[in-house]
């Protein structure tokens, strides 16, 4: 029997036959400031199901461990159960939204060297950004997890990077979370959708992602819509 | 002349006849919440300006590098002139103030490994705690700089938690400022005082640093003045 497991801001996890792996719902909904806005909206679980899914196997094929198995339907997918670190990895390449208020910085600030921020998950805490000396000292993560994780972030920002630029999008920031297998192994885990990534047309600067939710600039799931196109398009070209 | 060329929250900056030389005047005022809460307090000045000399002293005669000259008067002291660092390194033994209500857990929590924070010194934006990498990105300290500085760091924490603790105190957590000499040499800045740090009676643990003014807890120019007796004590201890 499934079970409904969890309901987050933007997915359902339900359990399945097999106990080592779940069912995502994507479902139509968008949050902001952490759950203190929140909205329906139609068609964005369908989108964002699609780009996770291109994402995640471009990513596989890539060599990068993951914990995704198989899309199923329109907004749902399989994937492998993990232990999840409570913490969410950021990877920023261009200075925006938290990082550029917070320091008196302008947003568009290209850092020679990516950025790499830890936030600690918890709805209760607000999600505090955290360093590595802070989560080894809660026992978050052990040192050796804490770099396998950031080797593999690392990497998923240098094949994306190049990915959405080819699709004609600057990856400005994004977040990614990380869990364990029965085994111990560390996979990337969650979605990586224009949910928690922040993207820029190359030529325009036009916002693609929930910033278009956020700071209220238009619909969101025809901008995701049009991400999904130009990546769909790339990932096409590549294959050929 | 002399001139005036800084009045912070806690002393003020004079020039001297030497470009190389500053005079600190450490004033009997205390603030807390950034400023927002503001006091003047009768003899503050002086016993700070008691209880960093023996420190600066003690980690001097430690092999430490520090800017401390000598003291010159009741409050005030010489100090080389450097490029401070717009950092402020702070470091945790066991878990109190901010670090506690931000990650949930209790005050007096012992930390296996101490706790390392950066926070930038900025007035106007509110002194944001910041990690490593958001620092190198700013290009605020090259990783060479925040590594000799954390070195340094580590060797006060391992003398001053053992001089606290044989005159009676836990040395709960600390903070301070590095810069540089002409030379490039970087050494210990600012002051070393119940200000920026936090000590708990061994025994009691009562609290016997500036969390008596931020908490409202009693007279904390007398507080201090037991701070400095031990620590005159223990010290003149040690050199016979
Ligand atoms: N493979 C997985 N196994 C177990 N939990 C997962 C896996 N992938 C993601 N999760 C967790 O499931 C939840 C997904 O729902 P979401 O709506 O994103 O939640 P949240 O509101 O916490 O962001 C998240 O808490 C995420 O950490
Ligand atoms: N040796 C030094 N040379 C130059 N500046 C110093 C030195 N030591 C400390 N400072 C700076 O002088 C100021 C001391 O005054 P203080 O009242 O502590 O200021 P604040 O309100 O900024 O904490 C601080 O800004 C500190 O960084
Ligand atoms: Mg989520
Ligand atoms: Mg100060």
């Amino acid at each position: 029997m499934e079970k409904l497991i969890y309901t987050g801001k933007a997915k359902q996890m339900w359990s399945t036959d097999d106990e080592n792996i779940l069912r995502v719902v994507y479902m139509d909904q968008a949050t902001a400031l952490n759950g203190k806005k929140k909205d329906q909206i139609e068609g964005k679980g369908h989108v964002n199901n699609e780009i996770s899914t291109l994402i995640f196997e471009y990513l596989a094929k890539n060599a990068i461990p993951t914990h995704f198995i198989k899309k199923i339907s329109s907004t749902e997918e399989l994937v492998k159960k993990v232990k999840i670190f409570p913490l969410e990895f950021v990877t920023r390449n261009i200075a925006a939204g938290h990082f550029a208020t917070r320091f008196g910085v302008e947003e568009g600030l290209a850092f020679k060297k990516p950025v790499e921020e830890t936030y600690y998950k918890s709805d209760e805490l607000d999600d505090p950004f955290m360093n590595e000396s802070q989560a080894l000292a809660l026992e978050i993560a052990t040192e050796t997890e804490l770099q396998s994780i950031w080797q593999i972030s690392r990497k998923v920002n240098v094949l994306l990077t190049k990915l959405f630029e080819k699709a004609g999008m600057q990856l400005v920031d994004f977040k990614l979370e990380f869990g364990c297998l029965t085994d111990g192994t560390i996979v990337l885990a969650d979605e990586f959708s224009p949910d928690n990534c922040r993207l820029w047309d190359l030529t325009t600067k036009k916002h693609m992602d929930k910033d278009v939710y956020r700071r209220e600039l238009g619909d969101i799931t025809s901008v995701y819509e049009e991400v999904l196109r130009r990546l769909r398009n790339e990932l096409a070209k590549e294959v050929q």
